[in-house]
């Protein structure tokens, strides 16, 4: 089941959504639960979920990202031949950076190219969303605290991150992390039977199948959540497949996994500050 | 002016209080204004901090971190002494990296060494607090958009960070980021003027005067707004003076400012996960 999370037209607030025959329905949920641990227990078989009234037809909705995390955590160099085009060795542990919350951006905004940086890369990638708190997991235990996946671009200042080594400033600019258009729950969305392609302006940039991990999703989480505590809405970037590239302003750039959606957003030069 | 974040003991929730003859008194807000953007309001001069009843006792109130940031951006290598002692360079910009709030803990709590690491080191900071929403300032703006300062505690995993590189995992472990006691506000404590000190069971190891930075708070904070939106709670470290070292389960670790206070925190080995 995909959820999507949208601007409710009467209240101007943000309510998730299931899209159903062009229009968008309210997802209600119990008192007590965050949305996203109720979407949780969606996901784990713990619960139904209670569709309501029609909110916004789709052509009309404005979304926005799926989940508002408190830490976006990344595994840099997780598939072979991004870390061959890299010039990188293949690492023995997963490298881990962060992008701050305010990178995060839905649907349709722009990703906005700073003056400082002359190299501006996409990387499509997908997304683990944590639904529940999580601590010192084993591997065997990931599945269980996953409440679903989207698309994520994880826009690169490739000049500055190559120039720094680290990667805060080359990934942190406002605008940087594109996140959605939904979130798939894990109930049914399982990554492996599945594909992600990366296009500028409808050609195809990237494209793998997500099983060809370095260090597989249940390996990442449980490895991460040994290191900092994991909490609901935590958003995981698995890493991005070979092909990454330029964007220049006037472009659009699409993440899309089959069973998830298209996440696509159009490039613009930054507005002077 | 010293505000500090107690645990309210009638209602068992978070509480910002000031503290008076050995007491506790509740700190009152607006309605509208989070209340970090309330005390920066107080900072700048624009309105007078309501004061309440007492709520707890100075020796029996649980302390808890002042602030709880929606991101924490520290600036590596920003005095001279510690980029000699780690035998790097003085960087011609600001190095950016990130700590995940949940490696947040407030005084007194445990800093909690983990299995994975062999060399675990304190940094003793002074941590800037953002009070006001603050996008591609000019260095002049900077301290419009300060509501105050504290003492933190940038733990390390020193192994883990050299043979890695990358600072994320061994600086983002659970409990490696220490905040407190209070919040000194910006009107009255200007950073200059004061003096770092870090010791551990009481002998000192690191001590500095706060106006010998590479890179002056000023342009720090119009830096990084100038690749990310900071809001309201938002921490900045400012980087550690040099006398880095090791801590050792038993031991106490504070950080002390005078201005603002001490911030201890004793050290133990990780419960197993």
């Amino acid at each position: 089941m995909r959820i999507h999370r949208i601007i409710d037209p009467e209240t101007g607030r943000p309510a998730f959504a299931k899209k159903r025959d062009g229009r968008f329905f309210r997802v209600h949920f119990d008192q007590g639960l965050a949305p996203i641990e109720a979407l949780h227990q969606v996901a784990q078989g713990r619960q139904t979920l209670t569709i309501g009234e029609a909110i916004a037809e789709e052509d009309q909705a404005q979304l926005l990202a799926p989940v508002t995390p408190s830490k976006i955590i990344c595994v840099g160099l997780n598939y072979r031949h991004h870390a061959a085009e890299m010039n990188k060795d293949i690492p023995p542990e997963p490298l881990l950076f962060m992008k701050p919350p305010s990178a995060i951006i839905g649907p349709g905004q722009p990703i906005e190219l700073p003056a400082q940086s002359e190299l501006v890369h996409h990387e499509g990638e997908l997304g683990i969303v944590i639904g529940a708190r999580a601590k010192n997991l084993h591997e065997g235990e990931s599945q269980g605290v996953i409440a679903g996946y989207l698309c994520a671009n994880d826009v690169t200042a490739r000049d500055i991150q190559r120039r720094e080594k680290r990667y805060t400033r080359g990934k942190g600019f406002d605008t940087f992390c594109p996140l959605g258009p939904a979130l798939a729950l894990a109930d049914e969305f399982v990554p492996g039977d599945h594909f992600l392609s990366c296009q500028v302006d409808g050609v195809e940039r990237q494209s793998s199948r997500l099983n060809d991990f370095i260090f597989p999703i249940d390996h990442v989480v449980a490895f991460i959540s040994n290191i900092m505590t994991l909490l609901p809405g935590d958003v995981i970037l698995t890493g991005t497949p070979a092909g990454v590239g330029p964007l220049n302003a006037g472009e659009v750039v699409a993440v899309e996994i089959d069973g998830i959606g298209r996440l696509e957003n159009p490039v613009i030069q930054a507005p002077a500050g």
